[in-house]
């Protein structure tokens, strides 16, 4: 294991213990907890705290504890929103990371409901932690922002829309950019923000964020035309299945793979302004679009 | 209409508009703001924001624009919890305030979303209102509370398990604070954090949401084995039908009646002591109270 391969994964166990240790407090019905559980502890890349850590680390230099709270709970939006959109009335997904979807363990009602308490208890948790106020209303209203019917909500709702139809490259984007980029986005707009940056850099990184999950959504579109079930925990040629708008349907193999570099590159352009300004080289944030070469 | 029932009226309509003016402002597909909208504008009592404003005025004397603000959050929650709980795999109801439910209109995947996008658009709302930011993080996480896990989550989870058992007493009261009265709860107690009263009063206000929140379940119960579908505008006798644990049920109507009027004289006692603290009759909270008479 490399030092910085070692370093993500001492992050993670720590995300996972900060997930676990809160959930194990609340006071609710015990099967509500394990299926709240059953989702965040199936692991996945988590990708998105660890952006927040990585943008906080390279303003900073340290993470603390505070950090990896604030980190948690935006992984409890992402897995609420997994949960809700592997229902079997949105994309009716038997398999998420490998394993059996929320609702195929725990019945679709349970499923709803793990759903909205990890959404809720996201910004239960938001707001406990020990950060000055104006910060805990700055990061509350931009993941709410994220999460809802301009982000997360509206993307989800534009991708069911648009099995009925052909979207154009535009359309695309914009359901994306809700569905994929809105927490990316907010993933490393919070590290900014926890290490107190001014607005000119938070746009940069916000800007960041965006293009990183484009240039995600793109990517897993490209997976699930190439890959198998084995490699990627989840079925594939679902997308084709389910008549969904995606970046190799509208651009064929070789477009998609051109507007995935164009992201990269985009994303790439962001640290070096990142750089010029700080004066120092985000070398962590390079790593992370390593992750499009596989 | 009498001096009272204008001002319940009136404000009734401030509080439809700032909803209405704010759902208008969000950038989102117009599918989902239709379904939000749908739901929003289905009508009910609005009984959590009119007690919100009862409290905030008694303690101030006046109703100022940024109550109703956060008083249209609390039925944006309070909305958002009716159209998940009426999903088919949840309580499965075709009829709600004499209208078909959100699911039946618009789909049970736009049930979900619009659900969704109710529950966060009331945190973005929430933390935009202008008011202090200790005071917006103290009414977002008390929201949270309410609305999650430990509170209204927590209490459907509860009730859809109950179905398979029969209920104590006491597990049946544990079920209906998380369910109805950790929001009506919190409805009371936004109207004290809005008049920045001090947590002895805070917590008498509490006091009286969460047994006026048990009154309201209880009366619900009743209403629900004595009236008809016409009179309740959702079906009636349901309860039965779905194996729920009520309190008629479990005390026979009569005893639910004696249960109910405990719980109202729990109240009357709360508000007696607030005259006391503050030296003046709380008259339109009395009023409140009237509801159960009917």
């Amino acid at each position: 294991m490399t030092n910085a391969s070692g370093k993500m994964s001492n992050r993670i166990d720590q995300l996972e213990q900060a997930m676990d240790q809160y959930l194990a407090t609340l006071q609710a019905p015990s099967k509500l907890k394990e299926a709240m559980r059953y989702s965040l502890d199936a692991g996945g890349k988590r990708i998105r705290p660890l952006l927040t850590l990585a943008f906080k680390e390279y303003f900073t230099g340290e993470v603390v504890t505070t950090d990896i709270d604030v980190a948690a709970c935006i992984e409890m939006i992402h897995t609420y929103s997994l949960i809700h959109d592997d229902l079997p009335e949105m994309d009716n997904d038997d398999l998420r990371r490998g394993k059996p979807t929320n609702h195929k363990v725990f019945g679709q009602a349970m499923a709803v409901l793990a759903g909205d308490g990890l959404l809720t208890t996201a910004f239960e948790r938001l707001t406990t932690i020990s950060l000055a106020p104006a910060v805990i209303v700055e990061l509350t209203h931009k993941l709410a922002l994220a999460a809802g019917a301009q982000g997360m909500v509206g993307g989800q709702v534009g991708d069911i829309l648009g099995e009925q139809k052909q979207l154009t490259l535009a359309e695309l984007q914009m359901v994306h950019e809700g569905k994929t980029g809105a927490l990316l986005q907010y993933a490393c707009e919070a590290g900014a923000i926890l290490a107190a940056q001014p607005p000119t850099v938070k746009e940069i990184v916000a800007h960041f964020g965006l293009n990183f999950g484009l240039a995600f959504q793109i990517y897993d579109d490209i997976q699930d035309v190439v890959s198998t079930t084995a490699k990627m925990g989840k079925k594939v040629h679902k997308d084709q299945a389910h008549n969904k708008n995606t970046y190799p349907g509208l651009l064929g193999l070789a477009g998609a793979q051109e507007h995935l570099t164009k992201m990269v590159a985009i994303c790439r352009s962001d640290l070096l302004q990142l750089e010029q300004i700080m004066g120092q080289e985000p070398s962590t944030l390079n790593e992370f679009l390593e992750y499009f070469k596989r």
